[in-house]
């Protein structure tokens, strides 16, 4: 089953999402956490090392991943958007790395479920990091809503 | 000269940055303020909207180039890297929209410049919109870095 949506996940960011396919992202594994991984070529930069702005991209798109696949279990519903991010960038990227995101703090995701189903819309804060060979290269969290 | 800017400007971005050209990101301004503008197809989302990463990648690299330009026009030389970030998604956009970057908050352009000139590496705050038919879609701050 976890396998199956991968895959699935796979197909919706491709199919859905045209920039995803440019970074060459692909899902790693969709499950208690999601991690995407992309190559380097299609993501450099100025200087031979990850653009910013694809790491980020890996990094808002792994959030949105572990959302999607939570919606889906539980047969949710609703539009999944992004409301708001911050990122700090650690050190460059000069190889092929993976976005992880291992889900929301403790209380938050049942908080998260509660509010959903009161009010219809509710917003889930996600931490996320990009790696590169066990490095830490990004900390991103992101503020995503959920809205039926 | 503000055109052989923008050409070159575009020229490099593209040239170095091949994520901007899956976007197919175009200069329209890289004067006093950087413009960069996007049609919605390759940076669509689920949502048959821009993908909140496109929007962000359109306003980092707004704000990367207006440092792009003052380096060049000073001659300042060094390395330009994205240090941290915070973005808002305030409404979706649903068609061609302009990254603008009017460039720092009063004398912070001065003190970065007095700061990299003692120590050969300062950072400068930028602020970022995207707009789209004149309506803010996207708020962006940027902490960049020049490193000699």
């Amino acid at each position: 089953m976890e396998e199956g949506m991968e895959q699935a996940l796979q197909e919706a960011l491709w199919r859905q999402i045209p920039l995803s396919r440019a970074m060459d992202l692909r899902v790693v594994e969709a499950g208690g956490r999601v991690r995407l991984g992309a190559p380097l070529a299609p993501n450099l930069n100025h200087q031979q090392t990850a653009f910013g702005g694809s790491l980020y991209c890996a990094a808002v798109l792994a959030g949105w991943s572990w959302l999607w696949v939570r919606r889906g279990r539980l047969d949710l519903g609703g539009a999944l958007v992004v409301r708001a991010s911050t990122a700090r960038y650690l050190r460059p990227v000069s190889s092929a790395f993976t976005a992880v995101c291992p889900g929301p703090e403790a209380g938050d995701w049942e908080r998260f479920l509660g509010r959903y189903s009161r009010r219809g819309r509710a917003s889930l804060e996600l931490p996320v990091t990009i790696e590169e060979s066990g490095l830490e290269a990004l900390r991103f969290r992101g503020e995503f809503a959920l809205l039926r």
